[in-house]
């Protein structure tokens, strides 16, 4: 019988740094020399931008350094070679809240895949420009807020969304079909800092970059296209153009009328934005230059 | 021991018109009614645009109508309906030019598929913008035409296509990485009547509408998607806006660099070009307002 | 502004017979004589076994027949053609029963896409062999009926599954990772006349006919595949070897362990299960010979 | 403009070993100590098997070690790993024959993608029972050997076979459609030392373990699948049971005869066996206790 490693606790460090040799041999050394057993790792090395990421994961149990130490030591190390670094804790579980508007199948797909451990989150608050869909996130045992959005009030609702996620401890926002833009300064408030800037994912309706925008399927309907899609992104303030995560399509016919599209879509929605959010709260995910590094 | 019917020539109806009850059994009446054995039926309402396609194959064999009274008897039959129809037989092979430039992996592609017998066509004449490709045109047996373009000579260039593909009788062009642009001039000149306007098919080496215009492939490392394609489409005046036929997506990741997702994007090519052609010469595509139905 | 024709009710005729001429324009012409306006028409010819198969859907609004005159109307019509026929009405909504044991991922699923009108069916009934899903079913506003099974009580178990299916007039069942195989004795009391004789549908989640029975992940992983699947079927007396409605795969890698592949085997099995209910809903299958044809 | 380190040469180094900590640390400080600049590094430890597998590619220009010493310190770092270790070099290009029966299509796209440099490999040999594809072969550059193979002379042949796989020093067999079965003899004979046994891949036209054996199109059709698929894999002893490197799959329906299945099976099996070759080809493939890892 082997033993079950995975269901212990461990350790992931994200460096990204200037390319030079010997990266890797540090890094791990670094590990290994503090007793840590790695569990996974990867790199990447972008060659047009010189720089050298990386993503090394190892066991907590037996490690050498107090977890309290980690983060530190990281940082130390990471500005030896010149970059950024930092730590997660597996058995560190994410405060979430889900954004959405009246549409469920994102929210249910992603409270029914948290309770199923499939993605290591929680899920205190779900925040809605409409009332309707209280009841499923009361019956996964999240809050539920209903802050109404409209032109003369969107300042003010963002300020309460703002409140409401610093009440709740929230480090992530997942827009699960939230049909709002969020302003340039409600993202300037919620960010991160340093390499964890990225603090908002949302799932758009199409194979970003086609059909930006408002009523993405209805447009690919007048095109004429083969195939619809669902993009996963970290929103920033350039509407549908942050950094991509995910990307998922599926085949249409000329039989299919718009509502075949959604219906369709709906399927893709799910599934891209479900893959991404487990990608980025298994910090399998690195943000430079405007892309990802996806380390699966 | 089943007959094997496919092995012998149809007759393929394509009908086009306002839609009203008991247009199936209109069309499909006037079949029976000529001793016809429908092998393939196949309809669509577009609901939006009020308008009625259909498609319908039957068995040459046995059928009551001499061949060359079928076509004159169609026409009649669509106009009756208000309509436009054209009939197609599976025993008259197309004689189509492929265009090409430097690459050869389509046109390598579809010369094996044609000589291999899943594309039925013949292709006499292959075009090019530069010489590269005349031994492997030649060694399918192709006539190889080499006519440079420039954008001095660029008019004189399309007149001599022209003249080539009447000389060689040709009623089809696959642009197959052929990487120049037809101008509106050829399009006008080399267009069918009524409901085969579009006799020009090009493969575009993105997803439709992402990417339109030069270099799809730089840009999208750019933009850092997850996943490239290829679409294949009826070439019209406006530029990568003809109605689709075909598309197809790969994934990709952020260790693929730009050539990578130049080799991946070529089997996308690939098999959406030669898809979309096999479509189209079995007369499964039908063209209406800027979009297809594609009978599969 | 396009009528919506798709909202109203229509009749639905399945057809199969042996093959002859004119068959598509009999049964096009009964309608159009009916004064019925066709929706959807589709045919196959089964080359080998001189069968001729049929699905046509039109609008029941202005149709000449009264709805209870048309069934024994398609009865006789049917008979002319020496085979057999039924007819459908899309407003008459099924009662269907799921068959759960312990996960859930499949009854959510069938249960959201049901209340989000994907699915045009009615689920009064859910029984499980376990009682852990009780909440699930009754929150969805499904009775719920613990029914434990075991080798010495299966006989008795069964008796009182069928007693609840009668009790709750289900004309279908589903299978959604119910982990007991049905008795024949089971399958021959629950079973329509004719066309309607598979009335059991199953999610196996294998590839078929890979994996046949029992921890078809763990043999997968342990052969090494490079993907895996899920099948949705009639269920026969056969294990895992009725016909086939819907298949799917997805990749996976050395890095998956069984339980990634359990993970990722969930998607698979709860789309090919969605997709194949709705087929069969919206009677787009057709069973003969042991196979399907789906008319999508 | 950055330096295209990608066109340089580079050693690949593969180890497999029993798992303990700090094994990423060694081989990465091994390449950093001799001066290597890594450009890949992949790690995969089997939990279950308690087996660490690694490799690690690194530019050779600038390395301390001259090539002809790699390989004995990359035995020595193994040995005292208590594993095996291989490396290879990426400017040396493998000598492969292919062996064919009458179908071209997966002759044709391997020779192609040789040629377009997308597999690095040689194909100074091409075997086959038929003389058919003697005009392919040779177009290609490459020598036609045809060997006829019948029950009687089976012995015989495979005999031929190896007299010419050793004249040519073939160190890479690829069966691209070879519709014979290789003895346990000529296996045996033909097979690389230790982590390098295995030396013959195969396409196979099912999605193994569905389907082995002779003629899976046929029999996936009398089953009524819906979807079709490829299997590149090692060879062994074992019937269509060797290591798995790469599986595809295609949908089909109840229109598709067998040749269709065929046809369409062709993509298939073009497309993961150049894609299983190429992971070959650049060491991208592990074996072990039967299955692969694939660093990709």
């Amino acid at each position: 019988m082997p033993l079950d490693r995975s269901s212990s606790a461990s350790a992931i460090l994200q460096v990204i740094c200037p390319d030079r040799p010997a990266l890797v041999s540090e890094l791990s050394g670094w590990v290994a020399a503090n007793g840590g057993n790695i569990r996974h790792a990867d790199h990447h090395t972008d060659l047009g931008a010189g720089l050298f990421l990386s993503r090394i994961e190892w066991d907590l149990a037996g490690f050498g350094l107090p977890p309290q130490a980690i983060a530190p030591a990281v940082t130390a190390l990471a500005e030896r070679l010149g970059g950024e670094g930092q730590v997660h804790f597996s058995d560190t579980v994410p405060r979430v809240a889900i954004f959405v508007s009246k549409q469920d199948h994102c929210l249910v797909d992603l409270l029914w895949r948290t309770r199923a451990g499939e993605l290591p989150m929680a899920v205190p608050l779900v925040i809605s420009n409409h009332p309707d869909l209280r009841e499923v996130a009361e019956g996964f045992g999240a809050s539920f807020e209903h802050v109404p959005v409209n032109a003369a009030s969107k300042a003010a609702a963002e300020q309460a969304q703002l409140q409401l996620l610093a009440d709740h401890q929230i480090e992530l926002v997942v827009l699960a079909k939230y049909m709002q833009v969020l302003s340039s300064d409600f993202l300037s408030h919620f960010r991160g800092e340093g390499m964890q800037g990225h603090q908002v994912i949302n799932i758009h309706h199409s194979f970003l970059p086609a059909f930006k925008g408002a009523q993405p399927y209805h447009r690919a309907w007048e095109r004429g296209v083969k195939l619809i899609g669902a993009t996963a992104h970290y929103v920033t303030e350039e509407l549908d153009g942050g950094p991509i995560i995910e990307q998922s399509t599926v085949h249409v016919s000329h039989r299919d009328e718009v509502d075949d599209l959604i219906r369709k879509g709906r399927d893709c929605e799910r599934l891209a934005l479900a893959r991404a959010l487990r990608l980025h709260l298994r910090r399998q995910v690195m943000v430079y230059r405007g892309r990802t590094a996806v380390f699966d």
